[in-house]
Formats: C-alpha cells, structure tokens, sequence
C-alpha cells in the first residue's frame, strides 16, 4: 500500500498508465539569422496562445469557469511584454536559438516565483514551467501526450498533472489520477475534483513503482493506493465503489432541493467557511447562506491589524458571492495561543479561559472597531450578520450592541450606506451562554451553538490534549442538555437557532436536533448535501421519539450505541 | 506607613517597648580543668531542662496544649545524648569553655537545620537558636527580658519572638506585636494568635525605625502598622478596634450554638482544612466536621508516592481528631500544573482542562488504590466520607464505586477493620456534573459544590489570569443558576448538597443559599462562628424572598448591588 493526499474523493480501480513527457532536446547553438530566429519565437508565442485559448474554452465548456481560468492565465502570461521581450533580446543580444531563450527565460521565472514561500507563486512556477513546456514542444514540433485517448479503465500515474495534460482527459476512460507532487490545492488536485475523477497526490516515487498495465485501486478519500492486490482486497474496493457512487446519486437528488425533514419542516441549511474565496465553494454546493464566516485568517500572517478597507473588502466579496442569502460573519475569535505578533498577547496558563475573542476585542477597540465598522459597511451589498463569540454575560452583548449603534450613527453622519437593521447574535459556546440562554435570547438577534468549544467547556476538557480526549464528546448527556436548553429557550424567543460545530453535520445527532427544534444546520460545504439527506430521512414524530429516549439515557456510550441503532442511511 | 504580614487579626494601639536581647560575650579562652567545665555544662543543662519545662508547664496552663508543645520539643532536644555529647566532646578534646562549646554544637545544627528548604527545619533551626540562647544566659548567668512586667498598653517591638520570650507575655499588658521575621506559621504568630494578640511580622528594619515610648497603631488582618499616627488616623483605629472587639464578642455568643436560621432551620457547619495538624484549629473554632479535607500536601514536597500507611495515619488522626464528626476527605485532586515530579506530568496547553484529579487517578491505580484502602482503612477510627473531585461523568462516580467495593473485599478477606456504610460523593464544579446533577444524585451519597472552580469553568474563567479576572464572580447569574439547580437536585434526592467553595463563607450569599436549600457550609476554620452568625440573621421566608429577587436578575453587577442592599450584619 502507497499513502499520499486524498485529493479528490472516490474509489479508482484500472489498469496503469504511465504519463511521461516526451524528450524535449535541442541543439543549442548560435543563430546567425537573429531576425529569422526571432520570427520563430514570434509564430511559435502566436500558436502557443491560440492553443492555450482554445484549451481554457474547452474546459470551459467541458469542466467549468473556474478550472479555464488557469488556462486562461497562462495565455496573460504568454502576452506578457515582459517576458516575450527578455526572450527577444537573448535571441538578439547572446544569439541564442529560441529553444534556448525560452527555457532560459522561464527558468528565470520560475526560479524566482518558487523562491516565494507562498502556495500562490508557488503554483505560479507550476503555471510558467507549464509555459515553457508548451512553447519548446511548439518550437520542437513534438505532439503532445495525448491523453484523450487513453482506453476505458485507465490510472493516470504521471510526475504533476499539468493544465495542458489535464486539458485533454477524459473522465469517461480515466478512473483514476496518480501523482508524485502535489496538494490539495494544487491544478491536479482542483481539476480532478472538478472532472470527479479520484486521485491521490503527493506519492513520492510512484511513477517508478508502477509499471504500464498494472492493477490499481486507489481510494481519493483516504489517499491509500493498492498496486495488483488481491482479489479479496479488489472485491473490497469494487464494493466501496458502488456504494460510493451510489451515494453520490443519491445525494445529487438533494441539489437545488429546500432542506426539509421527510414531513415537511424546513430548516435553513448554510456552510462554515474560512476565507471569502471559500464563499464560492459554497454557493457551488448549494449552500443556503454562510452560518459561520470565521474572520481570524485576515488577521493572520501579517504585520499589522488589517485595515477596515481590506476588511470591508472582504466582507463585500462574501455578501455578494452570496447574492442576498445570509452570511453570519464572527467577529475576531483569538487569543494568546494563536500567534498574531502585532497584538502582543501574552502566554497564558490556560488560553482556553483566558483573554481571548470578545473579551479581548472590548478592550481593544483599536482592533474592534474598524472590523464593526466594515461589517456594517459590507451589510449594504448583501444579508451580513454580526456574531460575537465566546459571550459569558449579558454586558458583553449590551456593550458590543452599543459599539454598533454609534458606529451607525458614524455612517449616517458620513452618508456611508449600510443595513439598519443588521443582526447581532451571539455564539452560545461557553456553560455561562448556555446557562443565560433565555436571558439572551431577549437581547440577541440569534444564536449559533458552536459545540466543538461547548463541548469542550462543559466536559473542561482541552481537545488537543489526547489523554482527555475521550471525554470531548457532544454524546456525552450533559452536553446535549445545555445544546436542547438553548434551542429550546431561543425558539421560545422566536429568534433564530442555528449550530455551527461538527455536531451540525453528526448524522447520529440529527434527530435530537430536529426533535429540539434547531433553526439552522451550518456545516462544511462538502457536507451540505449529506447533511440535507439526512435531515430529509426523518419526520419530526420520529425525531421526538429518537430524542425523548436519547435524553434519558445517563452516559454518553449508552446514547451514543442508541443513536447508532436507530440512525437512518 | 510600614507593612508587614498580619499574622494575628485585630487592632493594636499603644507604647512602643523595643526588646532587645542583652549581650552574650563571654571571655572564649581554652580551659584547663575539662572536668570541671563539664559539669558547668550538664548543670548548665538541666537548669535549662528545668526551665524550659516550667515555661512549656506554664504556657500549658496559660494559652494552650498546642503552644506548649513547643517548648516540650525543646526539652527533647536538651536532653539529646548526641547534642550534648558533641558539647561535652569539644571540652574534652579542644578544651572550649562551655559557652563556646554550647554556641559551636548549636550553631552546627542550626546550619543543618536552616540548609533545609522546608517550613518545618527551618523553624527547627528557630528552637536550635532558642536553646542556645538560653543555656547562654544560664551559663553566663544574665536575665531574661522581663516580659511580664512591660505596662499595660505595650506595643512590643523585636527581631522575633523567642517561645522564651512570649512565654512571659501577659496579653493583658500587651496590645500588640512586632516583629522582623517570621511568617504566618512561625511561633510568634501561633502565639500571638493564642493569646488573641494583634501582630504583624516580618517587618525588615522595624527595631531601628521604632523608639522606645512610640505611639504605635497596627492592623494585625491587613499587616499595617502606623508609628506616631496623626489624631484622625488614630481616633479612625481606635474606631476599628472597638467594632472589631464588638464583633468578636458577638461572635463569640456563638461557640457551642447550633447552626440554624432565625426560625429555626438547622444546617451543618464544617470547615476545609489541607494538612491534618489543622483539624484541631477545627475542633478549637466550634467546626461540626470537615466539609473538605484537600490531600494534596500529602502528595507534595517528597520523592516518591506516600505509603498507603502514611496516608492511613494521617487520615486516621483527623477521624479521631473529629471524635465522630463527619470528615470529608477528597481524594488527590492534582494536573500537570502542580509540581510533583515523581507523578512525571507532562506540561498541558490548557492544564485546567487536562489530565487531572479524578481523571489522572483512574488511569493511575498506582496512585489511587493505596489512597481509597487507607481511606477505607482510617474509616474504623471516625466518620470518613470519600469525595471525587473534578466528576464530569458518570462513569467515573461508578469507577471509584466498583474500586471501594473491590478494596473493601479486600479489607473484609485480611481482616482489617473498615465502614462498611462508607459514603462516597462528588465535588459539583464542572459545568457538565452540574447539568447531570439530578443524575448523578441517584448514584452519589452527597454533594459538595466546589464554587471556585465551578465558577471558573461556567464562565471559562482562569481566575489566576488577571486580564480577565473581572468575569471570575460568584454573583454571576449563571454561576448563581448553576448552584441552585445542583442543590435543588441533589435535595430532591434527599442526600446531602454542601459547599466547600469560597462562596460558602460570603454573607452576601447566605440568603441564596439558605433558601435553595444548602445542608452544609464548609468555610475556613476561621470563619466559622462569622458564618454561623450569618446563617442565624435569616429567617427562610426572608431569604425565600431575597433569592427570587436576585434570581430574577440578569447580571453579575444587578446581584452584587441587590445583595449588598439587602445584607444583614
């Protein structure tokens, strides 16, 4: 067995082929004819982007916008004046072939782009060896790989996917997608979700292990891949294929669907994200909103506090990828564990009880301020709501409503457009919240139970720490008290409930949640349609059912061997 | 202004008598008939022996058992064959005369003594100096300081206070101490807090800044001392003493009452203690039993695992201390954040949420099994009761139940004497014990609410961290609904709910607490007879009253200010 990244989700079963770019030598020695050289450069760049062109119209219209655009980009680049001007001049001024100045000149950039510790050049160096490779082949007259033609059953196993490999693969013949470099947001990695062909990347040595016409079996979601097994293991993997892709047909019918249980009770369904550009990934899987826009990554990797223009930025960016579904944004969730240099927090006993998200941002107005400010701001272009984290106490709510309040009055003065009636909620993720929950549900616009730290809170258990780790469990009875406590005491308010911790995606927990009466299920994006299944396999008596014997269990291995009895497929 | 340690509680006010030891140069020549100068040595001796023995007979009489022990050590160590043939032996073979003889030997063991990092030795090496000191003044035949004669109204003033010295105080005659050294645990302040005298110790420099005749002012709570106060200060002081006198003679209405509201509900008074010793400060303050008896110290300080016979004795003494009074000993309640290097913790992250108490010692057996069958063990000899700390589930209550089963049968095959009926409760002061409190009351045979931790980690609060030490209150209405719902629970069950957090002790709280129902307070021994006095202010209609006003609000800040309104003195 071989273990590399899982980077596109699937079982792969087939028949070995070995992707090896042809010889691409050349004979490098002085050109006489430096303008006849130059036309070479010249005709060759010509044909290099009309056929660059015509790849990203054809992924395009066979893959999708976003996978084109990385075509798309190489053709800017092949314009570049820049670039196609040093190639020139080394023709004219060190009379080099055009071979040579091209790979000299790229190699130039791509030294310079991998030198950047940052997976953006990073892959930009990709995008310019890709370049390279195109133009010596065009200059060369050498035929490209062709991997449209690859028989039915096929395992591509090839040093790197590049764009113009990927371009011309057919995901009715190609099973499976083999690399030795790569991540899970590398080009490969993208395009083989995107044509949903399983892949695993990132296998040191892979195309020597594997010879043409092996046997493989690959699993894109566990990143392990069998060479020839045997037929025990071959049985095993063609099953988890067929249940694979049967899920996954079963869950295409859940696409454009509302997310209601089998008798009807609709629920809002959004997704978790990290960045604005995860907003995107979002919409793609048909979320419903954004129940958690985590803001900490503008804050991170940085020198300094991040402007409220970069913020406001962002924060549009999301509200309109959105198109005027909702989008909760958490203000700054960190503290003295995180490493955020310019804050200058100190190291503490235990960062978990500390100075850390609201309580930090109330006494850095500094830093809280400008982020409020971009929040109502961005709440012209779309349904953006404002949600504190770590809140213990009403004070905190009343001070933060405050703040937002006379920042309204800021914009107003200034003529600045924004939503007057923006929500404020808060997370209900600490024993205190949850305790309050009805006292805050008077003052908050809505709640989101973020159950990974009230988990965590309730049981005083640090997840990270594996010699505690089994009591971080939100079976655990106590923990599913204070989560119906909540849901229960905000929908008396009438407010809206929603969850946001990995409990929202907990198919075993779905019943209770449904039965408790949660509002809004937020999960990741690739658990959207799971999780909209799975909502739609129970009636609302049946989760009454599931719930009430559930909650009257004492220990958490008893509810959680009940739910596992009863849980739905 | 000077600050000191307030070592003995009260208000000082009178002249300053500065006491200084007379001089003890003696003429350190060899000396030519050794015999001789030996028996100037054991006559030397025995008068000291004799003296010292009168002093402890005195101080017996006069303040106490515990005091005069003391001075009984120092008889011991006068009548050390290995001491005083050392003394006898530096005559012999280095013809010194006996003072040099006395003042080497001791000097030797004061060094040893004082070496030793440990409270113990080093107050060893205070009864080493003691001694010297005295056999000095025996052989060179010079008075002691007259203590006994100082006028009424004497402030006095010296380096330390030698037991010599404090054996001829008439607490008539003086109203305060100070001194240069020595600590809260030292003799002085045991004795001044025996004779009810204010003290303030550990003052550098305070015999140079003072002068005989001084009209001196000290607060022995705070450590403050004030030398030739101005009129308004010194009439403020004379104020504070005369209410501070009113109170402990209201207080003192007390002792040997029963600890019930003002009609007539009875509830438990104990006391929390840390070492055994302290059991006896218990039973000297009118405590009706040990709410808490924390083992740590038993763990502390030493290279290895205490013996399940160390651990026996020392339970066993507070039983019998008790006389029959319940003794609520809570198993080791110790995290990585506690330096015990034989246990090899490793450093956590977040130690408040990590391996510790009840969770370190159910995968420790090593640790634990020795700790339960000396419990089981001391349980002949007094009403000892089990309490678990830091309980988040149940299985953990039934863990410690199946290995109390376990050791008994053991006990019961070896024949030792045991309680059969044991009790074996929980501490309440994790978020999830107090959500299952109901539960856990089936299966418990008592409650005690840890306020300070539950306090933390309801409102995810380091209270060690001073950036957010203004979330760490009791007054919290979360903390507050937490605490009723544990009592009500467990008094449902019609077992015992107690509180040994600090909270217990807090007049402001006495009213909630009354009317939720708490059976037992456990506060420090010192706050005992204030706390029954508290308890004895409120009828239950009252505090009934009180609690559903309190209860009815939503911040820590809207309680505080209630119950300060309300409070009865």
């Amino acid at each position: 067995m071989y273990t590399g990244i899982g980077a596109s989700a699937g079982i792969g079963i087939g028949s070995a082929v070995i992707v090896k770019e042809p010889s691409l030598a050349y004979d490098n020695k002085a050109v006489s004819d430096v303008d006849a050289e130059k036309q070479r450069l010249i005709d060759a760049l010509d044909k290099c982007i009309a056929k660059t062109q015509a790849m990203a119209d054809d992924m395009k219209e066979r893959v999708g916008e976003k996978e084109a655009e990385i075509l798309e980009g190489h053709v800017l680049l092949l314009m570049d004046p820049e670039m196609t001007g040093q190639m020139e001049s080394s023709i004219a001024d060190d009379k080099m072939c055009a071979e040579a100045a091209v790979e000299k000149i790229c190699d130039y950039y791509m030294q310079m782009f991998a030198g950047i510790d940052d997976e953006m050049f990073q892959q930009r160096a990709t995008d310019v060896c890709d370049i390279k490779t195109r133009l010596l082949k065009i200059l060369l007259d050498v035929e490209d790989v062709d991997l449209a033609s690859v028989p039915e059953g096929t395992v591509l196993v090839a040093e790197d996917l590049t764009p113009s490999m990927t371009a011309g693969i057919n995901p009715k013949n190609v099973t499976g997608i083999l690399t030795e470099v790569g991540g899970k947001t590398s080009h490969s990695a993208i395009l083989a979700r995107a044509l949903e062909i399983p892949a695993v990347l990132s296998i040191p040595g892979i195309t020597e292990e594997i010879s043409n016409g092996d046997n493989v079996v690959l699993d894109g979601s566990e990143g392990q891949v069998y060479v020839n097994p045997d037929e025990a293991l071959q049985a095993e993997y063609e099953q988890k294929r067929a249940a694979y892709l049967e899920e996954k047909a079963a869950l295409a019918q859940f696409i454009g669907k509302e997310t209601v249980t089998a008798d009807g009770v609709k629920v809002e369904l959004c997704a978790n994200i990290g960045k604005p550009e995860d907003a995107l990934k979002v919409v793609e899987c048909d979320g419903e909103g954004i129940g958690l826009f985590r803001t900490e990554f503008l804050f991170m990797d940085r020198p300094q506090i991040p402007t409220e223009e970069e913020q406001f930025a962002a924060y549009r960016k999301v509200a309109e990828t959105l198109e005027g579904k909702p989008v909760i944004i958490r203000t700054l969730d960190v503290g003295g564990d995180k490493e955020i240099p310019y804050l200058a927090l100190e190291k503490e006993e235990n960062p978990f009880l500390g100075f850390r998200a609201i309580r930090l941002c109330l006494k850095r107005e500094d830093l809280y301020r400008p982020q409020l400010k971009a929040l109502l701001r961005a709440s012209a272009y779309g349904d953006i709501r404002i949600m504190i984290p770590m809140v213990t106490c009403l004070d905190e709510l009343r001070a933060v409503k405050d703040m937002v309040a006379e920042i309204k009055e800021e914009l107003k003065a200034e003529g600045v457009a924004y939503n007057e009636d923006i929500k404020v909620g808060i997370m209900i993720e600490t024993p205190a919240a949850s305790l309050m929950a009805d006292v805050f549900a008077k003052e908050a616009d809505f709640f989101s139970i973020g159950t990974n730290d009230l988990t965590g809170y309730t049981m005083a258990v640090d997840r990270g720490n594996a010699e505690v780790a089994y009591l971080y469990s939100a079976y655990n009875p106590a923990v599913l008290r204070s989560i119906e406590r909540v849901i229960k005491a905000g929908r008396a308010e009438g407010i809206m409930v929603g969850m946001c911790g990995e409990a929202a995606a907990d198919p075993l927990l779905a019943p209770l949640l449904i039965s408790f009466g949660l509002s809004e299920f937020s999960v990741s994006a690739t658990s959207i349609l799971a999780t909209r299944k799975g909502i739609s396999l129970w009636t609302k008596e049946e989760a009454d059912a599931v719930a009430a014997k559930a909650m009257s269990m004492t220990t958490e291995a008893e509810v959680e061997a009940y739910l596992k009895t009863v849980a739905k497929h």
